[in-house]
């Protein structure tokens, strides 16, 4: 399966009144990883919208927090894709610093067309499972 | 089951590059709501960590997306307590708009205890579990 | 001149690693608190810019920090129109907690026109001139 | 005069409902500029804090915006130096994508000691200043 490293620190801003993560920024970084995962895959996100009219919206998120984060603590997000639907896939996400991991979950994006009838979830196409990593 | 109900509308900068809300932005609902439930059942999380050394740290989060929500869309986050755990307990949320449901979804958090000798989760005291509701 | 005052709390997602409000909140505070007065001034900037074509783009903003804000502290935003130029226009915010202010600061934002031609800053309206309180 | 140049993109959540960056989203990316331009200059501020109990509060912010950025564009942000008071300095901004000036502005800081006795704003030492490129 294909798989992306997105490194970062922990912002001076992104944590809360404990002084640990707050826990909303896991999914910022989610969405910035799975963004980065796409491109890498050959499948830049702004492409696919301006060009071919798809968007790819969340229809489930998932996260379990494992151990907290702090302030300028170096961390990596390690995404793959997961399962693979008609008109749906999943991307996985583990959060780690050093060798512990931090947090791990989930997004469940749809494959939807965007024209003048609106909105409408599609089938992915075969070459994008494919890319996927999807052999059924 | 004591329940609260935030009420908010979708700010100009919640949207996203498609225009509706940045999904990341629901948990940013769901803690602020957590907090609000917590302050209106006699916990505000201020005096716990304060006065007591209890903090709450999200364990796990979670959320299913039904339908978009777009600038300026009022909106309400009920939230209520779901199961309580010895040392842990779920908040469940609910976004709509009118009548609609735009999400749901839950955190867990755990009840925890900071002192010298560190941060370890302690059991919910019985007075907390029946403002939570828990009749066991 | 016409004011609004927009009340909330800091979240606890609002502080940084030293425990005090993250200052680009501010910022966000004034965005929100901008369009919350022209709201009170009958000028809904969802209506501006479904209806008219009308948006209202920042053109600089500024913020003097004068006491920091801690998780829970209670404030107001207090915003009123500043100076009125022919095609932009100024929105002055005091934030305060307590008697205290905690910073002050201004928004200017262009008034410019979307229509086939791309965006370009018109006139404000001799209508718009007198709710912003302007008696030239 | 030392500067620093970060390099990102406009992340999908960072646009606001009319599909350009939203503003208070400069301020971040000058927050984080200023913690790495610290940084590139020996001074990375979890250590000034965790070892010399040294703050660097803000004091005031300023941009101005002077073109739209939109998801996915390429910028950077040039920070560096500017004027050095005896407890306080600036650093200014410039973000660009391609040769294009999107926005400008600046923070001043003061150099803040915690201690027993609370938060008092300090000499900047000799050390420093001249690592600031000051050669009064």
């Amino acid at each position: 399966m294909p798989k992306h490293v997105l490194t970062t620190r922990v912002e001076w801003g992104e944590t809360d009144a404990a002084g640990i993560v707050y826990y909303p920024n896991y999914f910022w970084w989610f969405d910035k990883a799975s963004h980065e995962l796409l491109r890498s895959l050959g499948l830049p996100p702004r492409d696919l919208s301006e060009r071919q009219g798809i968007l790819l919206p969340i229809l489930s998120a998932h996260c379990d927090f494992r151990a907290p984060l702090r302030y300028d603590d170096a961390l990596t997000v390690t995404s793959r894709i997961g399962e693979v639907k008609r008109r749906s896939f999943q991307i996985l996400h583990t959060v780690c610093t050093g060798d512990s991991v931090t947090g791990e979950g989930y997004e469940w994006r749809a494959w939807v067309r965007q024209d003048g009838a609106g909105l409408h979830a599609v089938m992915i196409p075969e070459q994008v499972r494919q890319l996927f990593g999807n052999r059924e």
